[in-house]
């Protein structure tokens, strides 16, 4: 199976972790991190601004592209407060929990066999 | 192991599908799609906002939740487009590979055994 | 002569400083600051977003509502860090004073007698 | 008297509606037309973003600066879609008349004498 897994976030989350205190020369991430809170969350703005704008144009490949710049600037800034993507899904998932009737049809949609 | 996985995005997937069509009232996401891509953008611009704000404030709980929102309504904004997380990792994962040589380091500092 | 003149921005900063310190239930904007500035600062970042939406909706009409949001609250913004419109209003003007030829062709341009 | 008056703000809509058709290379300005509502709605966003981000950090000078960057690029988003300073300062005149008691106040707290 080719299909990537949520192994690519704690693969992301294990190099985002790594380049924190690095030289901000060292790479683009360490660039970001040596900018602060405040120039992570910039990107983080720039970067929903464009996937809106790429929503409103109706534009499916550069939406993709610009929600992938969004998840992965907001995973930047998740790790520069000693966050990760875990917490995130923590999160949603605790919120699916609440409403455990949606969460059994969307299982039963997946996985009819159950 | 009760840490969440990516399966819980391949749920929201599923359940952000399931209520593409449904009537407005049925549920928020119902009520989001009948916003429109507009309305859809309008919460992403919103949740944007709120995960810039809670980083700046130092609030590591809020800069959890707003992410999480953040992503949801991003999940929300792309299934509108017939698009899902699948395309978003996928993008993520081409990035990596570009960068082979990270992906190689962040797979050592994971998995030292290998 | 009824067009609107720029004695309406100092006509709002006015308003604006008056309010702070009045309680929050007497008015809006005393309302938002009680909010503190991460609140004001989420309606200047709701209202860009609207004003973005609304202009790659080509809806002229909500272009200029939401751009009169979006000034409006950068006062409340302004005023809650002690500024106003005065502040903005130099800041162009000194940017347009360093490209005095484009001043220049501009003045030509409205007032063609002098 | 030498402070900024809303003459800047006319001087501004001439220059932006000057611009409007002249080669991309020959100013900012006309490079920003060039790339359509997408390209300049995302100034607007990121200007909104910077905005957020020094009121956030206290930084008075920068918010100042950001904010005259937000005005400035709404202008262009305004120009380009034939609308100018005009039509923002009449919505806010117009909401300004609805609420009459609170003009009535603001001019009783500028002008004592009237």
């Amino acid at each position: 199976m080719n299909e990537p897994t949520s192994d690519l976030l704690r693969e992301l989350d294990a190099i985002l972790a790594e380049r924190r205190g690095q030289c901000p020369e060292s790479s683009y991430v360490a660039s970001l991190y040596a900018k602060g809170v405040g120039g992570i969350a910039r990107k983080v703005g720039e970067e929903a601004t464009e996937t809106i704008i790429a929503a409103m144009s109706n534009r499916r490949d550069e939406l993709v592209k610009e929600t992938a710049d969004l998840w992965f600037h907001s995973l930047v800034l998740l790790a520069s407060a000693g966050l990760d993507s875990r917490d995130v899904l923590a999160e949603l998932a605790r919120r699916q929990g609440i409403s455990g009737h949606d969460e059994k049809r969307a299982r039963k949609a997946n996985k009819p066999d159950e």
